[in-house]
């Protein structure tokens, strides 16, 4: 959620930067389907000012599909396992277009059986995960999502990176305003966070993570490069963070964030593991009034002093996105440009 | 999960713990069957050293029967709603034994449907949360749930109090292993370890709340007479407390933590409220070997350093308490047979 790059801003209509986008992943192996939902994923992120998943991650995307590490032409094998689960097998490719593979299926049994859950495996998540619960609460449902990534954090009280940093994001719907969503890492920061400090040489804050020695550092290249981050909030974080492991991982026969061997693929970026969302149908309680519930929490928050929920960040940013274009600093559009022209990433 | 208070121990059979309670709860207004469920479950937080929700919260449950506030003899109302989907009406009793009264149901939906959900709403909870989820993961299920409580915690950003302690339980199958738990307050701290250190005269790491006036405090009396505490991890922790509110109130029905009004019942310490709890059965998923993988993962974190798991302190101390007895001060064993003995709270 940094801000870009400081320097000169392009501000490019949404639609031509998605094209922009789609052209630059079909060149470098996606099969079309791919990447018209991955470029609508990266596009969204941009647009909403969440610049660590947005045109900031398309070098490592190209990098990653050079590598061979990732599958951009693969077709998600959905299975329909019971009335209130579907599986998908992402074949080695991207989540996201295993979750749109499944999500009407999915969605035809929310409000069947009242709550269903999509378990993917043997995927690539490279991106934000708020995209993957927002529109459910756009439809009037609740969805709650974990993924794993890949071993950079320290589990509390222990010696050795293990976890990824294994993000929780949720989205609800509320009466007259956008959903509310959040999308958190369980680390103390989000990777993708990390590396905007790193570039922009910033320091973070204490707590964030420990260098190759294991001693705290607030130098964001010194957590890259050996170091590891931290769990936020201590014990809890990272009891959360072992939940994100089990549910994202052991339950749907992903790998766990220490499992893969990208070391035959430089230029991987990709986390090999898995994902699980699980979609309620809020109708079917007694709450069945719950997106006016969800706006009197919302009013209530108010009240208490909140100037700013989560995700609305997110929205402001997208109505200036939708009235002046999405933001783009120069540099990026560039580089854009040139990830269109080449065989290879810059 | 603090420690008994200090003085002489004695060491009771958990059988013996669990009738006396039962008589207690019995002899106050609860009904047979409530009283089974909740001696059952006070009794098991206090063999397992969780002292927080053991025998200290007896004398709060006695004042809140007398008080009228709560419905020690109601009978749960349970509504198969959907093939995935159970709601619970518990009659202004305790969520307990709404739990139990539908939980073979619930237990049916979800070897069927691969995940299930449980509502329940109109509804008192005073216990800890992972007597509700452990007993799933026993049966090869995992389980997660979160119950709202009463307004003490000042959400990140905000200026008053407005959630609950807000707690999230979790628990998993782990071969060959006790269950991995864990049950954790999204506030910086439990409300009855607040109150145990107050008790204690002990003083609070800072970061845990706020005094009257907002103004941060260590002093445990300080927060808990006109103060209040605040959520662990800052803005995350904020954001879970939020989507507790949403789960366990919004979306069962149920009253947010501020909603409702006891102040006619001097003596009630119950939060009225709801209870969300969601299981699903992993051998639906291509992770069917979860448990495997469940003690894979716990392994992995033996080996990155940690000493300790989440529940694993808990379930050490259960063995203790099975060989020896479950540990109770002769004090709170003085004050259960005064509780007997009365017709008043102590």
């Amino acid at each position: 959620m940094s801000a870009p790059s400081t320097g000169p801003v392009v501000r490019v209509p949404l639609a031509q930067l998605q094209e922009r986008l789609q052209q630059i992943f079909q060149r470098h192996g996606c099969s079309e389907a791919v990447a018209a939902v991955l470029a609508a994923n990266c596009a969204s992120a941009q647009r909403d000012g969440a610049h660590s998943h947005g045109v900031f991650r398309m070098p490592g995307y190209v990098s990653t599909l050079a590598s061979g590490w990732v599958d951009g032409a693969a077709v998600p094998e959905v299975t329909d396992v019971a009335p209130a689960f579907v599986r998908v097998d992402a074949r080695g490719g991207f989540a996201q277009p295993a979750l749109a593979a499944a999500r009407t299926l999915l969605v035809e049994k929310v409000r069947q059986a009242g709550i269903a859950v999509l378990a993917i495996h043997n995927s690539h998540h490279f991106a934000a995960l708020w995209p993957d619960v927002e529109p459910f609460a756009e439809e009037g449902l609740v969805a709650l999502s974990v993924v794993n990534s890949m071993t950079c954090v320290v589990p509390h009280g222990a010696r050795k990176p293990l976890f990824g940093t294994n993000p929780i994001a949720f989205a609800a719907p509320c009466q007259g305003l956008a959903p509310i969503v959040f999308d958190m890492a369980t680390s103390a920061m989000a990777h993708g966070d990390v590396q905007i400090a790193a570039r922009q040489g910033e320091q973070l804050p204490p707590g964030v993570g420990v260098d190759a020695e294991g001693e705290p550092t607030t130098d964001p290249k010194a957590i890259l490069e050996g170091g590891a981050l931290l769990p936020f909030g201590g014990h809890k974080g990272s009891a959360l963070s072992m939940m994100v492991e089990l549910l994202a991982a052991a339950l749907t026969g992903g790998h766990f964030s220490w499992e893969f061997d990208w070391s035959q693929h430089p230029g991987a970026k990709t986390p090999w593991t898995g994902q699980l969302i699980i979609v309620i149908d809020p109708s079917k309680a007694e709450g069945g009034r719950f997106a006016e519930r969800s706006r009197a929490l919302v009013e209530q928050m108010h009240t208490a002093g909140l100037s700013r929920l989560p995700g609305e960040r997110r929205f402001r940013e997208r109505a200036v996105s939708q009235r002046e274009g999405v933001a783009v600093s120069e540099q990026e559009w560039q580089g854009l440009e040139r990830l269109l022209a080449s065989d290879r990433p810059m």
